[in-house]
C-alpha cells in the first residue's frame, strides 16, 4: 500500500494536484495534545510558492481544514483528517501534455500503470503537490517532538553548484542560517531560469536531543525509516547519514567513533562521522543526514519526446513551475524526518 | 516491528551470531516453483567468508536447511523456512566486550535499548551474519525475478580510495567484471590490514528486464522499498540512484531523459539519469542504484572507549574480521534487490 | 493501528459523530472502474435513519462529498476519499453525560483511554455513526464485486424473539425479502420503544458467485478477515460461518459437506453446513455467515450509573435514537463482507 | 499475508504437517523476561494428544527447540523462534487422499489455490497441528500476563449435546474445573468414535485482571484482535463476547450494565453481559468469550466423495484422528487469546 505509512503513527495521504481537495489522515496523535496552529501555518508557509522572487509566482495558500480528531484545539484520540482545498487550478496548461509524456516525470510509468484513467493533470498523485499534506502531518510531529525535547532542522547544502558548509555533526545549529538559499545560490537559479532550464541540489538535516536507542534493528532502523519516508518526497535521488557516500574513502580508523563521558555522565562520541546512527538505532549524538534532489524536470526549454502512439514529437512545457524546488524542499525533509522519529518514539512509548 | 518485511512476499529474520541458529521465513513465494539449490548454495558462497586471502579466515559453511516450504524441492505455497546453524563460534573473543561499547557497532544503543539482557556476542542480531538469511530469501527471489526475465547483478564500484567504472546505465554488464575486487583494490585492503585498519566502499547494482510502471507511489515506490531494504544490510550507510548524488548539480536540461520509440515500439529515454526509476515506477530503462558502505568497525588498532560504570578504557578488539566488507557485501546489494523486485512484481501480480 | 484495514485495499476512516465531517480514504481500487454514484447513493439511504416509523428521526441525508481519486466519474489510481459534513448535531443532548459514562457505551473505557480530551459527544469515534464512511468503501466494494458476478446480500434473522427464516444455504434468494424488518418485528420493535427500552437481533449475509480458493490460510483466513470487520460494526458482539454454533450439537458425519460434480462439471457439495468456508477459504458454495447485534445502548428508561468521581448517579439518556439498529445494520454488514471479499479478490489478482 | 499476525508482537508460523519440522517466530517479546520452560512444556502437552483414552492415540512430544532469542534462558529482544520437529509422520495413510478431497477439509480449495504442489499430506498447513507453534507463542504470552496480573482460562462448555455450566460473568474460576471433559462429555466422545463419526463443541474463555481500556478502536478492538485469532484456529465456527448470540432476544435494559463504584474506588459494572468489552475496549470487568468448533472432519464411516476429474468416489479416511478436538482445543483458545491481548498490552506500552 502506497499511500500509507507508519507503525504506531499512521499516516494515509490523498490527492491529486487538480483534483478537489488534498489532505492526509494522522492517526496515533496522543489525546490532549494541543498543537500551536499558527506555527503550524508558519511551518506550511515555508513550504508554499511565492516565497522569494525566484520560486513559482502560483499562489497555494495551504490552509488546511481539520475534519477530525480535533476538539476545541486539542487532539482527542481520534485520527486526525486535514484537508486543503485545491484553487486556482490551471488544468489547460497540461492538455497539451496528455498525448506524450513529460521526460523525468512520472507520465509515462503511470499511463502504463493505470492506463488512460490516470489523472495526469499536473502530475496528479505525482505531484509535488502532495507534500503539502506530508508537511501537515510532519509539522504537527515537529511540535510533538519539541515537547519532547527534538529539535529537527533542515539546511540547503547545496543548489546547482553552489555549496554551503555542513552542519557541525557534533553541535548542529537549529534553526540553521542556511535554510534559505543565499545571494549566490539565487543567483545560480536565476540564471538558469533565465535559460528556461531548472536545477538541482542538496538538503542536509539535523535532529538533537533524541533519546538512546530509538528505533527497530534491521528493516524498520531509523535509517530505513528515514529513507522510506524520504524517498516519498518527489524529486529526491539520494539519502545518506553521517559521513555518507563519503566514507567509502575512509579508514576505520579514521570513521569509528570512540566513546568518552560527558559532564552528564552520559556516554557520547568525541566524532559523529556515525550521524547519530547506529546499528538503525540512535546514539545520542545529533542526526544527521542529507537528501539530494534533482533538477527540476519541468523546464520551459523545448524537449524531445515521443507520443504514446510512437511518434516523435517536440514538446514544451507551459505553466508555473520551480527553476528550482531545493528551498521548499527544506520543510519537506524537515515533515519527512519528524514523522518518522515520532513514529518511531511514539511506538517505543516515549 | 523490525525482522518483518514485505507486503506480497513476507520475510521474517530470526538469530543472532552466536546463537544456536539463524534463519529465515519467507511467505508469498508462488506454489508450484522449483528453486535451484545448487545455484542458491553458489550463491550463498559468494557471500560466505573464506573466498580469499584478504577475508576473514572464519569459514561458516552456510548451508540451509530448509524446514518447510518446499515438497521434493517444489513449494508449496505455505512459508519457506531455512535455518543455519552456527557453529565455531568463539564468544571468548566478546567477552571482554561487554563492559565497553566497540566504537561504531550497535553494542552501546542496545545496551541502553534492551539492557543488559541483550545479546552483545559477535553483534549478536546487528551482527552482518544475519545477511546469510537475507541471503537465502534474497537468492531465492533472484530465481524467481530469472524466471522472468529480469536480470539483477551488483558491482565494486570503489573500495578505499580505488574505483571502477560505473554501469553503463544504457546497457549494464551483468554480471559484471567488476562484482569482484581487483588486485589493486585488494591491495588497498592488504595495506589496511597491516596496519591494523579497515576500508570501505561503494557497491553499484543494475537490473534489467524489469516491466514497466512496477512499483506503488508514494510510500511504497521502488526507491523507497529498495532504499528500506539496503539500509537493512549493516555498514550501509547511504543509497542513491540513477544520476544520485551527482545530480545536485546537473541543469534539467541536462538530467532529464527524453523519450523515443525503440525498434520494438516501445518508449524508451535516450539517456538514463533517472536509474529506471521515476515517481516510484520502473521506466522500462535499467535501474541502476548505489549502496555506501562504511570501513569495518572492527579494527585491531587498540581504540578508545569508555566502560557502560564511565571511565574511560583503551580497547582491542580480536577475533577474525574482514579488513572490507565490501566484496561480500555485493550478493547482500544483489538479495536486498531481488527481495523488493521480487515483492513488488508479486503484488502486481506479474 | 485501529482506524486502517486492509491488505490489496486500504481503508482508513476518520471522524467523531459531533466533529466537523466524517469519510473515508480508500487506496487501491482498480483504475478505470466507473462507480454507479446514484446506486451507491441508494445503498447508503438504507443505512441512513428515517426510513421507517421506527428508526430515529435523526435525517442524516448522508451525501458524501469526494475529494480524490475520482476523475470525470471514474477511478484514476489515486486514493479516494469521500466525506460527510456533520450537520444538525446537538451535542447538548450530550452535556449531562460527559459526568457519568453510559451504560454499554464506550464512554468509560475512552476516559481511561483517552482522558478527558476524549471526544464523547454523541459517541464520539465510537459512534455508530462511522458506520457512514464504512458504507461508503464498502458500496464501492460492492458494486466491483458485481462487475465480477459477485453478489452479497444480507438479511434480518432476528429482532427481538420474532424469527426468520435462514438462508437457504445451498441457494439463498439475494436480494432477500427479509432485508427490511417485518410486521411482527415492527410491533416488538415499537413496544419495547413504548417502554423506553430497546432490542437486538440477528443479521444474516450470503454472497454467491464467489471463486473458489480465495482467502489467505490462518490469520489472513476468510473467517478472520471477515469477523475483523464485522466486529468494527458497534453493537456485534458475534459472528458464525455456515453452520456456526449449532455444529456444536451436530455428528461429524452430519456436518460433512460431500462433494459431487455439477453439471459444469465443478466440484460442490451437496450440503453447505461450511458456509461456503473452508481452511479459510472460499469452496465454490454460497458463503453464509450471522452477526448477533446488542440491543441499542441508549434507553430513554432511566438508569444506574456513577459519575467519574465515584458519586452513584441516575442517568437519562435524551436525544434521538433507535430502538432497534438491527434494520440499519443489514447494509453494514453488507459492506463489511464486501469490503473483506473485494480485499481478498484483489489481493488474490482477481 | 497469512501466516503473519500482530503489532507490538509478531508472530510468523511455518511448517506443514508431515515436513520436517514447524515452528514459529516471535518478535516483540521484552528483552529480560525469563520465559518458564518447564511451565510452557506442560502448557504444550495440555495442547497434545494421547492424554486420554478417548483422544488420538499418535504421540507427538511437542517439546520446542529455540534456535533465537533465548539467552541462558532470558530473552534477549531479537525474535525468539521456536521449532519441533515432525516425527512419526504416517504419509501413506494420505496417499489415497491425492485425488480426491477429504470433505470438510480444506484440500479441494487448496488444490485450485496452490494446484498439485499444495502439500495435502496430514492437512498440509492446514492441519491442526499447526496450534503447536501457536501454543509456543500463547504460552509465553500467558506467562508474560500472569507477570502482570493477568489470568486466562478457558473451559469445555459444551461437548457433542452435553452442556457444562457458563463462566460466572462477574467472577470466573480460573482454571476452571471444565478445563478437561467431563465423564459423560467422555461417554458421548466414545458414543461417536465407536460408530466411526466425530463431536464438535464449544470452549468459552475468560481473562481476569485486564486494565481498563485495552484494544484500539474500529478494527483493531479487542474483539477484532480476538476474533481474527481464534478463527486462526481449525475448525472454530464461531466467536461470541459476553451475552453473544443471546443478546438478539435481550431488552437494553436488561443487556445494559450500570456503573457503580466497588471498594477499591473502581467503577465496575453490575452485571457483565459486555463480557468485559465495549467499543473494543476492556472494562476492567472479566473477559468472557466463546468459540465453536465444528465436530472432526476425519471420520473413519466411509463417505461419498469426488476425484478431482470428476468421478464420484466412496472415501474412507484411515489414519490417527480425535472424534473430538475440543479437549485439545482448550489451550489452544488460551493460547490464542493470551497472544492477542499480550500484542494489545505491549502496544499500549503496558
Amino acid at each position: 500500500m502506497s499511500n500509507t505509512y507508519g507503525s504506531a503513527l499512521k499516516l494515509s495521504i490523498f490527492g491529486q494536484s487538480h483534483g478537489p481537495a488534498i489532505g492526509m489522515t494522522l492517526e496515533g496523535l496522543p489525546a490532549g495534545f494541543r498543537p500551536d496552529l499558527e506555527k503550524l501555518q508558519e511551518f506550511l508557509n515555508r513550504r508554499a510558492p511565492g516565497q522569494g522572487v525566484h520560486t513559482t509566482s502560483r499562489k497555494e495558500g495551504d490552509v488546511p481544514e481539520f475534519l477530525s480528531g480535533l476538539v476545541n484545539g486539542v487532539t482527542c484520540g481520534a485520527p486526525l483528517c486535514g484537508i486543503i482545498r485545491n484553487t486556482n487550478v490551471r488544468s489547460q496548461d497540461y492538455v497539451n501534455l496528455q498525448e506524450s509524456p513529460r521526460p523525468s516525470h512520472a507520465d509515462y510509468p503511470a499511463r502504463v500503470k493505470y492506463g488512460t484513467a490516470h489523472d495526469g493533470r499536473g502530475g496528479g498523485k505525482y505531484s509535488g503537490r502532495l507534500t503539502a499534506p506530508l508537511c501537515i502531518a510532519g509539522g504537527l510531529c515537529l511540535q510533538l517532538l519539541e515537547e519532547r525535547g527534538i529539535r529537527v532542522g533542515a539546511q540547503i547544502l547545496q543548489i546547482a553548484g553552489v555549496k554551503n558548509p555542513r552542519f557541525d555533526p557534533l553541535n548542529p545549529q537549529i534553526p540553521s542560517v542556511y535554510n534559505v538559499p543565499t545571494e549566490e545560490m539565487l543567483e545560480a537559479v536565476a540564471q538558469a531560469k533565465a535559460q528556461g532550464d531548472s536545477v538541482g541540489g542538496i538538503v542536509e538535516c539535523a535532529v538533537t536531543g533524541l533519546p538512546v536507542g530509538l528505533g527497530e534493528p534491521m528493516f524498520e532502523g531509523l535509517e530505513n525509516r528515514l529513507a522510506q519516508l524520504l524517498f516519498a518526497i518527489p524529486a529526491v535521488r539520494g539519502v545518506d547519514f553521517g559521513a555518507g557516500f563519503d566514507c567509502a574513502s575512509m579508514l576505520g580508523s579514521e570513521h569509528n567513533d570512540c566513546y568518552y563521558v560527558n559532564q552528564e555522565q552520559e556516554l557520547r562520541t568525541r566524532s559523529n562521522h556515525a550521524g547519530g546512527i547506529v546499528g538503525g538505532m540512535s546514539t545520542g549524538m545529533p542526526l544527521i543526514l542529507r537528501a539530494v534532489f534533482k533538477p527540476t524536470a519541468s523546464i520551459s526549454k523545448v524537449q524531445e519526446s515521443c507520443s504514446y502512439d510512437g511518434s516523435l514529437t517536440r514538446l514544451q512545457i507551459h505553466g508555473r513551475h520551480d527553476p528550482c524546488i531545493v528551498p521548499r524542499a527544506v520543510p519537506c525533509v524537515e515533515a519527512a524526518v519528524a514523522l518518522a522519529l515520532a513514529d518511531s518514539l511514539l511506538e517505543a512509548g516515549i
